[in-house]
């Protein structure tokens, strides 16, 4: 392609002096070399970042959605039947109970920080100790466990894509201490035929340390069998009840 | 997800069950449906992710190497010449002095923490405000501004791949607080003819909230004209001087 | 690979006994190892590929929109007002006339076949002999050019992904000769709020050798600047129309 | 990052000039517009794409390395002692004797040519009918099965990644036809510690038809359960001996 009155356009001499001295270049050195740019050229002023005002700590940045405000459960319901969520929240967390609990609000791609503590009773052994997991768009487990000296298949661990990406390191805290997970999360896309386009992908720090690096998530999680993708749209974060007393608290989640 | 009783499972009659209904069902389709798998077909012991102990807030895991500890400036040296690195520390943080400043060690893929804080005393517009910049493996510019209430180009502000990629939000904290990047990176890889084989990569949280999602880097940072890759290996990460005392604290890196 | 007598295999002993020898291993090494899998398990018979006729040599398959069949170019319209491709049709093939011409129907993903020459009578040098374009989606091109010893830049060469990226080598044939380009393109995706969120790709073979591997485009085509997204949907096939009496001939397509 | 004395370097009138007209804009705009670039600035002369002379029809392109011209398979060896590939050559193409063969010399990414067909003589069912294989870099199969009327598992058929990716659509041609795969392969790369970097891609065009489409290869091929790379460099082609005469002819390679 190459437009004909292009000169025409926006013609004045700076333009075509510097296509001169190109042009003298090009014929010392036999072929043209490209003429410098000036630096504006490579900025670009809009659109303007819209700012947010990040919190200190841990605390939410000012564009969260807050998900769990240590008081209520008011965003998150029963999932199934779709009544309230019944999980204890006590002390600015809630713990683990009958039945998993789903967000009333669903999500595509999203930014998520949760903190969760293992039991301080330590029980158990191997997945049935402090086991619970996260459930993104309701389908990719990011597991939970208290993986603290408790040896279990790698790719089952605290900080795995449960049964599809063992985590990089193990950087689980002790019971009785928090666990942070700062998840950056990229929604799988579909065709129009419902087959994969490209799949999600999955970011994780567990307690600022990096354990899931922009993996790809091979599909929706299962406990027997391979994974398979099925079309689907934005859903919502899902927590998993296995029977153990998870505590979780400052939930909070920034669409992307 | 659940896991109990691990060989029992499949040692027994139940197994033979499900094959069973397998091939009956594919009978009655007249196409083969793959034998049910057992659960612990998709559990994987080995390796064992090695254990790292997280710090505890902002502070190292037990893994990183400290690149700035709050005392000195051993890990750096003066960019170019090789001589100390010159610029001054004093009460936990050392500021920018004369001449860019290199780590003595080279890096490949990381994960990178650091803090940075813009000068108290407010001066200067745009890019004279409380400038200096993050080189990763000394070419790819993470940039280091004042972009609290200070508009510049987009793709020039904090937070920045430097006139590659704008933030995706602006989450820059006052002048007198400190601001913190977590980065992490995967070095471009090259072919043995030296062209490009897979750009860098960086992921960018500022003040816990991400900017920079897995973008490619598009080649060295330039001031003038578009970037362009030249084949390299390990390098080190630079700090750059641009005559604005920015402060620096708390610097610690995982290779990955 | 190998595969007989399907479901005996797993549903006796033999399989008991592998099970059996994945639980002696894991006790004596102390953690579990995978029983081993049966065949079938990784064997999957649906959804089954539909039957595609192929052409021979380059003849179009079965399943292809033929949008060019020596005769007439009743899929194509003007580019613009929209009225009839006013080219000229001749012996099995057609040459630019006046004005972009563009297809009636819109695509999205797919693999084109597109056949041509350029002009026999030499003339011109650099981008200004046998210079057309075609332009995927209407805005991605395909640079068309007579590259047979005829320098030119590098990214505006023939083969070349105009002014983005230079064909791996110049496979051109010489004028009186026919060339061939076979294009798998996939469309670039964006997010709702109109975002560039997967870039488009594109593979080029020139007479069957590969001048453009999966290559990512970086935006519409520009004469002058940077190529920047913006959102779109399906979008037609377009031949650029530069001045210079280019021929095409056997041009069929396949939506993916 | 701000380059200080930038202008002094090439300063002229012609670039104040630009400059200028950039922030007289701005000042109407209230931010500035980046200057508008001229054509030259995009156009890249160097390096220069060598030549290649393509093949008419599918004979090989002037750079290519004949792997198998229809007379000698002086470029093959019998894989595993290394002595002579003991299979027959006649009529311009080789049949599949006893046990597989590979390459004498090795690959990294590559773009293959090879056509094969299946027995004459159709014999057998499923993965019993015209079965052999093309394992790129020895580990990463490229199916070859007479698919033509043989219902198989569909990630098994000819144009599969086999066990891994089922073709787009089943291309396959008669038995006493011949077919061809144009095969583009791009190598994984691993990190220093052994594991994987990036994944095995392939693009497949059977007959002319898009079978494959960049796929990522998970791991080299199994027959029985999932694959697992294991760090490795060039390799070379090789081919099955699966017990049926499937013929070979025509076979090329160009290293990318």
């Amino acid at each position: 392609m190459e437009e004909k009155n292009v000169f025409v356009r926006y013609l004045n001499w700076p333009v075509l002096a510097v296509a001169l001295f190109a042009y003298t270049t090009a014929q010392a050195q036999q072929v043209p070399v490209p003429p410098k740019m000036v630096p504006e050229m490579t900025e670009f002023w809009e659109p303007e970042p819209r700012v947010v005002t990040p919190g200190m700590g841990m605390a939410p940045p000012s564009d969260a959605l807050i998900l769990f405000d240590g008081k209520s459960l008011s965003q998150w319901k029963a999932k199934g039947g779709g009544g309230d969520a019944g999980w204890q929240v006590k002390d600015g967390s809630f713990t683990v109970g009958k039945g998993d609990i789903t967000t009333k609000q669903e999500f595509g791609d999203f930014q998520l920080h949760i903190e969760w503590s293992a039991p301080d009773k330590v029980e158990g052994t191997s997945q049935g100790r402090g086991n619970s997991g996260i459930f993104l768009q309701d389908r990719y487990e990011v597991q939970v466990l208290d993986s603290y000296n408790n040896r279990t298949y790698s790719n089952g661990q605290a900080g795995s894509i449960y049964k599809q990406h063992r985590p990089l390191v193990n950087a689980m805290r002790k019971p009785t201490e928090w666990n942070i997970y700062d998840i950056i999360y990229t929604a799988p896309r579909f065709k129009d035929d419902g087959t994969l386009f490209t799949p999600a992908r999955v970011t994780v720090l567990h307690n600022g340390v990096l354990v899931q690096n922009n993996v790809e998530i091979k599909g929706p999680t299962e406990y027997i069998g391979l994974p398979e993708y099925k079309a689907h749209g934005k859903a919502p974060i899902s927590l998993q009840d296995h029977g153990n007393p998870v505590a979780y608290r400052n939930i909070w989640i920034r669409e992307l």
